[in-house]
């Protein structure tokens, strides 16, 4: 049975996790299951609650897949919690597959699991993977070895299909894409900054200026400390 | 401020809810609730648990937006529920939008709100639609009058970005679509019954024809003895 966990956080985005999570529910015998800390439930961006299955402690050792959401505001105060970062790079070390959607990666990144390796991230904080010695890539899932990362949020839709397909195979994945009737039609072309009006790449990161800038502090903050388990 | 109700029932689609909501939380000037009979947390198709921010009773009685989200197993036994049907025909009868994701137009059809309109549906339950004399429509998002229905479960992002428009506008919607990265890039293309293979639709239909069966059998109950605010 695949065992696949996915770590909450407070603050993750929700949509993060749900889009994946509807895939890996449906990968067949296979335990998905949500861990953090202990099982108090935590708040997400959208204000729900989320219990965690397992606690860090009783988390399985040995992993097919570790999964990590993303959510800017949530992931600083993660990428400054030792314990997670120990968690994170324990686990990652021996998983099958280390993953992320959006800024998820910056938490792979802070526990040293992306050292050498190309990844994906949200738009706005892309660069910010420079500082754990990623290379950050512009791909919707970017897939070096066994490092599978989504971009932003609803890129975790086309990452779920990604993963399906190397766990289950091809027809397993496009049945699960049927299934959700994943057939996208935006009626609008905004979703990337390449495409988005320039000015309004420009008032999102005005927007998110003073976020990013304690995303880069607590990542900078990470790499000066590593995870036990990583320290070289 | 715009109110904004999401229906939540027990073995709902999780990312029926999930997709729209990080839309509606973003229109600014909103208050974006969970409604349900009462405040018992319901347990989702993913098992996870949400509980209602607000019961029937409590429920604003004028909505700008009544939304349903869909799951078809979830969905037979509320078409069979008259408390939830009777909610639904009073609030959507006076709502500004009347909208759903998935199966969720199944919903709003056996509460008697979809006659005479064309509605989005899940590719595979979509002429169930024809019971309540609505008329199914293959669209990602149908827009009928103040009818706004999406298609199967992926579909609430296209709807989300449709109501968006509506609500606040084109550049609000881009900028939301910009900030949560919706560039799809599907990995396959078989998230539509047109284009995905014919044995996987035919497999599809075949797992699910007891539930279908089933919920031809609540819609059609559901029709003959409509809610008490909407018969004629």
């Amino acid at each position: 049975m695949l065992q696949i966990a996915m770590l909450i956080y407070p603050d993750m985005f929700d949509l993060d996790l749900i889009g994946p999570m509807t895939f890996f529910r449906r990968f067949g015998d296979a335990d998905a299951f949500l861990v953090w800390k202990d099982r108090t439930p935590i708040v997400s961006d959208l204000g729900l609650s989320y219990a965690a299955h397992h606690g860090f402690e009783s988390c399985p050792k040995d992993l097919d897949v570790l999964f990590v959401p993303g959510g800017l505001k949530g992931a600083v105060p993660v990428m400054r919690d030792r314990m997670t970062l120990d968690f994170l790079a324990d686990r990652g070390a021996r998983a099958r597959y280390v993953t992320s959607v959006c800024t998820g990666s910056l938490l792979l990144g802070a526990a040293g699991l992306l050292q050498g390796y190309k990844a994906a991230c949200h738009w706005m904080s892309r660069e910010l993977l420079l500082l754990f010695g990623a290379e950050p890539a512009a791909g919707r899932v970017v897939v070096d070895r066994n490092r599978i990362t989504g971009g932003g949020v609803t890129a975790g839709l086309d990452f779920g299909l990604t993963l399906a397909a190397a766990l289950r195979g091809e027809d397993h994945a496009k049945m699960l894409q049927l299934n959700i009737e994943y057939d996208p039609q935006p009626p609008f072309d905004a979703g990337s900054p390449e495409r988005a009006p320039v000015e309004m790449v420009k008032h999102l990161r005005e927007l998110r200026a003073s976020e990013l800038a304690e995303a880069r502090m607590a990542a900078e903050a990470a790499v000066r400390s590593p995870p036990a388990f990583s320290r070289p």
